[in-house]
């Protein structure tokens, strides 16, 4: 490459001609990365990163895996890119594998390339099946940021698309820390929320409503596990009014929780799936829907309105094959379980060391820590959407500085390292953590 | 591959496993393709096809190209995938390289994975760049299938994705073959449409348009040429009313109508550019944005609220970068040129010959075969959205059936081939149309 790994030269480049997302491009300061392997990362300079976020959350089997590499070495020699219409072995191949891992109640996948568009197609294809128009989705969620699937989003990244599309319906997501009331207990807190839907399911007419969308456990926004009974209560409501259950599992699929999806958690099924992610962990781009039996026969005979030039791109099926074979093969999903015990008792020793952690959540290798200037009054370190102190992009910058690489979410901080990740490893990386955390407490909370 | 190119093992699995897209899936019979190289494909018992639509108008280079396959492998064994937030080499170099054959007064990039999202952040970012809220497309686009691209889109693909997001405002394109009046000449039609627009401008209130979006030349819906003036006319509107332009050249740029950018064939520059399809051939899905040097500058201070799990990724930027270096290493503009004139002279021969051909619209290698039931009235072969007769899958059929492989759209056959078509080889294709006109104008048209 014509950089030559020029560490200065390629960030200067960078910022020349590319636009950062989510950022005012004026005073970025990008890591330049020239090497990546395992749980690490390196840069131009050699300095080494725990990626203790899995890029964002996708790059569950680590870094320069051989086997997917291979794969994709392998399908670009034979055949890189052929049209939808077309029957190709490894879309056939994959879409099987990827049914293999879902419930036996889903019968076929649309593909896509992210979870953006996977959420895209699934909304059109509740609102196809149904004939109704409403769709249900949660504040403090992340769909995605193309039209509909931020329309389906419930923070302040979907505001750029908005005024919005009409009959997309928000409602509450079961954040117990702070929720209204101290509920006794996770089923009384879940009869809470799900009675809540319900009344609001009524006042907009069941007969209008085609899906309720759902990140299984909410990701970005702060790993926000639904409690006892929830997704049970959500369920039956679903059945009950023949409303679609649409699980997102862009960022909780592919063993993330410690299951191949998270609602295995919670012993539901829904009637559509969505991922991304995981499926490939971004070698090549991947997204899709998996829709059950009985939605996949409708449109037997009822036309598909969905499409897109990289539907079933072979080099993301190819890869997707590869991937799975891989959590397989490395009993990926079991380490996630093993060292998601790790992880959470080690967020619950920064838990009850610092003032400045009022919360941590986590479910398989899937966490967040949540920062508060007050653990009694639970008052988060910064305010919604207001952290005119850039507070958080300081913590942030420590820990990368450290060496600890993730990203954070208003006051949230998340931790979801690759499910390849050894105890020692978790330890050493969560040591930088904790010394970060000491001096949130000593400067930032007093 | 588990399948070991058996045909019919791998159409079986492909049809009980995946969703196709803008179908009903009862009745598909897809073609398994095995093998493909250049101009060609072949299916699994070793029928060879014509590939003259270049797959969806993207496959520009052809198919198999050793060079964007070794940097494939080259950037899957360096780093396949890193976040959005890095500065990593090949994402500096591809923006760099876009941009060297875009004119002087684009800026920046933004990448997405296909057209539809570059579309969706085109939108976004000049609802942002402007403060204003109305966006206008046409009648007869096509800009994708997500929400945001297909409230674009002017043809029923965006039927399924409405009620529509408030705003999106459609005006008539200059399709003179079936133009309301009998223009004297080419900038009189002009004159017409664009005064058209700009009453419609008048009265949705200048001050409230964002942006004005257009396929520079209209792909799929048929070729649609502008006439000299138009695209000089609706610049000078923008201008005049601070409007910014978006030219679509998703299916157009990268050669396919003798120009890098479409637009360059009539001499204008819009404000903002999307891509996506030829850079880099489907090899890797890539898609994005190129925004002026205005508008890179106003995202240095505020905020560019767009974003994607796979922006900036490693894999398509490279392979942009060698499909790039492809077309100008193969000298394919230069040939797009060439071989359209030998294509514009054998469409010109069809519609001379046949009863059923009313129009044949061709710039560079892209074209489109107009059919007819009644050249005089020029009543199209198929009712507008209503062919309840199948008669273009039958169409379609029978040239695919005899190795001519494209797609059509209501009453108009795409002929796109990859650019690196020789002169024979256009002869020879279309010799297959040819045969396949007689049918129709012996046993449909009569």
């Amino acid at each position: 490459m014509v950089y030559n790994n020029n560490g200065e030269r390629i960030k200067q480049d960078d910022l020349k001609y590319n636009l950062h997302s989510w950022s005012a491009q004026g005073k970025l300061d990008p890591v330049v990365v020239t090497k990546a392997e395992g749980i690490y990362f390196w840069d131009a300079w050699g300095k080494r990163y725990f990626d203790m976020s899995s890029q964002l959350v996708n790059v569950n089997i680590g870094h320069g895996n051989k086997k997917v590499i291979e794969a994709i070495k392998k399908q670009a020699e034979k055949i890189p890119y052929m049209a939808p219409p077309f029957a190709i072995d490894v879309k056939a191949e994959a879409a099987k594998k990827i049914l293999e891992v879902a419930p036996d109640s889903m019968g076929k996948v649309f593909f896509a390339c992210g979870g953006a568009e996977a959420n895209e197609n699934a909304i059109k294809i509740a609102r196809m099946f149904t004939g109704r128009h409403k769709i249900f989705s949660r504040y403090r969620s992340y769909h995605g940021a193309t039209y509909g699937a931020a329309n389906l989003t419930g923070e302040p990244r979907r505001f750029p698309s908005e005024p919005g599309i009409p009959g997309f319906i928000k409602f509450f997501d079961p954040y117990l820390y702070r929720a209204p009331f101290e509920f006794k207990d996770e089923e009384e807190a879940s009869k809470y929320y799900v009675g809540q839907l319900r009344e609001q399911i009524e006042y907009e007419g069941p007969q209008n409503v085609a899906a309720i969308f759902l990140e299984t456990v909410t990701g970005s926004n702060g790993v926000i596990i639904p409690p006892k009974g929830y997704l049970k209560g959500v369920r039956e409501l679903c059945d009950e009014f023949n409303i679609l259950l649409v699980c997102d599992e862009v960022m909780t699929g592919w063993g993330r929780t410690g299951k191949w999806f998270a609602f295995e958690n919670w012993d539901i099924e829904p009637d559509i799936i969505t991922f991304a992610k995981g499926v490939t962990c971004g070698y090549i781009p991947l997204g899709g829907v998996i829709v059950s039996k009985k939605i996949a026969e409708y449109f037997n005979d009822n036309v598909l309105w969905c499409g897109l030039t990289y539907n079933g791109h072979p080099m993301g099926c190819a890869a997707a094959i590869a991937t799975i074979d891989v959590y397989k093969e490395e009993n990926l999903i079991e380490n996630a379980n093993k060292m998601g015990v790790v992880l959470g008792q080690e967020l619950e020793k920064l838990k009850s060391k610092h003032p400045c952690v009022g919360d941590v959540r986590y479910i398989g290798l899937f966490s967040a820590v949540e920062l508060v200037k007050d653990k009694e009054t639970k008052e988060p370190l910064v305010p919604y959407g207001r952290d005119s102190e850039k507070i958080m992009p300081k913590v942030l910058k420590m820990l990368i500085t450290e060496g600890f690489w993730t990203y954070y979410h208003e006051n949230m901080i998340i931790v979801a390292p690759p499910l390849i990740i050894k105890e020692e490893e978790i330890k050493e990386a969560m040591q930088i953590m904790d010394k970060v955390l000491d001096f949130v407490d000593n400067n930032i909370v007093k």
